[in-house]
């Protein structure tokens, strides 16, 4: 079979795996070759009723899948067969375990943020890493909270603005889909330790930086909220710090002045736009909540758990397939096709 | 002007106008002229980004909307002066304020359930009364819980099978975009009368419903929840309840069997379906917990009450415009044009 698009696999139709199987079939040098899964109820039955071919991921769940009405194409090999890349988005330490597997069909592996580092060796966030990537036959996508470290305070980095970063975490209790399975309430939890993982995790994509982070659980159920405190290297002004943010990809300003002063505003705003399940991809930094005081900054954004890892795993598979060799040239193609933007307020693309 | 489209306004860009407004694009004999509002924030802006002509709804907004960015294309006259209907979805109140200006404009007005029936005299729900509101210069659309009322207990009436229905409705608290203004938290709060306003509201389009509601507030921000104990005219089954809710329209079924077992799954497979804004304008009916004994019927139904009048609200343009004289096919035409279906995880379209 010759094709000049990358034939692409989905392991796992969770939250971010139907992401993923969405964002593929909107990429114009992609295709969607099927999707594996077990489940048999309501989340397989949906990808079915959209049209997406449906694989058995185990062989003792082909009959109970079939016997929910989910027509299948096969199993997980026969998956595997027809397919350049697999994105696994299985459940913790799944994906790990499924690598020999990949590796055997000769797929391109890219794991999601729940495997560890030692996992693949490589872990990805685009606009910091990406050349180390390419041909390698495996990576992993970090997490939501990491990826938007290294976008965010990899930034300042870059610009060569940050000695030091320290970081508070208000992370989301659950995921909207299982919030009736359990969750916290009227509480707030701190993790037991400090770093929490999110700090170090950055440093297996960025391993110079200065990171602390500290994270605890709170009530709501969409989006993370981050709270940096940062030193610089030098003083700086506000404008510095925005032209520092503006000139990395994947992070867009919001403002306090436009009445998003909360959660949940920006959660209806993506609703608004139209965005296809009220996805936000990018991290939205609030503008005029960022303060300066000589060399110190202050910094609050917002991180859409549920969607900011999937430019990445469209990234990654290039990446690894070799076939685009430029990072930015994938990101910005990434980035067009699912209609990203640099301001959600802006009638400008761009 | 000549036209063979009905041309409509919206008046209030809020969790009803907004959606009402896309309601409107989307139907193949309407075309929306434009929107009013006086807010000058991401809500509006959001309005303008999305392309929607925007017009300032009092002559005090222009400025600051101007001053906000927001292109203006006249005021809540000029678009009055250009569309034979308006939906007003203005807070509480200001929509019968606004009555007499649409009438000395010579448009047609369909006002939302936050007005009380007096304000036009007439009450309207689809299925259930579009043919006397041909004609007329206004009607209401009743609220989301009693729409569901009309819908679902109004087809149990039709099918001749209903002598008495008691509902206990378990409200959401407040909706998602303002949640951060206040809400309730880890509580429940009953109405302090009995019967709730649904119940009476219900009789305004079905005046023979034996009908009392009971109404409580509880502690999440999504979708309405509604308890009924139904006394049966005669000993029935399962079946039959079914095929009375199978032959009205908008009323959708759902299986817990199928993994939707609460509140927040059905709300995330409307974002799987890729339902803009993940809307529900169905009632979703649960197939499988509905019971029948004798002539007893216990049902229990999931309402989205942020979309559920949507598709209302576009028959009633129609209906008093006088453009389409027959229920069925208004129906019919706004449903095809919202992707509307009787069961989500079928791969039939119906």
């Amino acid at each position: 079979m010759t094709t000049n698009t990358i034939r692409v696999a989905v392991n796992g139709y969770g939250v971010i795996g139907k992401r993923v199987a969405d964002a593929v079939t909107a990429q114009p040098d992609m295709t969607l070759i099927g999707v594996a899964d077990l489940a048999t109820d309501w989340r397989t039955k949906t990808a079915a009723v959209n049209g997406i071919p449906m694989f058995a991921a185990t062989g003792q769940a082909a009959g109970p899948m079939r016997d929910a009405g989910i027509p299948l194409a096969g199993d997980l090999d026969d998956l595997l067969g027809q397919v350049d890349a697999v994105v696994d988005a299985t459940p913790k330490n799944i994906g790990a375990a499924n690598l020999d597997r990949y590796r055997t069909a000769g797929v391109k592996a890219v794991l999601q943020g729940g495997e560890s580092h030692t996992a693949t060796g490589h872990s990805f966030v685009a606009q910091a890493n990406y050349t180390s990537a390419l041909g390698r036959d495996a990576t992993r996508v970090v997490s939501c909270n990491t990826t938007s470290i290294v976008r965010v305070i990899g930034a300042l980095a870059d610009a060569g603005l940050l000695a030091a970063a320290r970081g508070v975490l208000i992370r989301r209790a659950t995921d909207p889909w299982e919030s009736h399975l359990g969750g916290i309430m009227n509480t707030i939890v701190p993790e037991p330790t400090i770093p929490s993982h999110q700090g170090p995790d950055a440093k297996t994509v960025l391993p110079d930086l200065d990171v602390v982070t500290i994270a605890a659980k709170a009530a709501h159920t969409q989006t993370h909220n981050h709270y940096w405190t940062l030193r610089l290297t030098r003083p700086a002004t506000h404008d510095e710090i925005i032209a520092a943010l503006a000139a990395a990809p994947r992070i867009a300003f919001i403002r306090m002045a436009d009445g998003l002063v909360a959660l949940n505003t920006t959660v209806e705003l993506m609703k608004d736009l139209h965005r296809p399940r009220g996805d936000m991809w990018e991290v939205a930094v609030w503008e005029d909540v960022l303060t300066v005081e000589g060399d110190e900054a202050y910094l609050t954004y917002q991180v859409y758990n549920e969607a900011i890892v999937v430019p990445e795993s469209i990234d990654a598979i290039r990446a690894l397939t070799g076939t685009v060799e430029d990072p930015a040239t994938s990101i910005a193609r990434t980035d067009e096709a699912l209609g990203m933007r640099r301001d959600f307020l802006s009638r400008s693309t761009d």
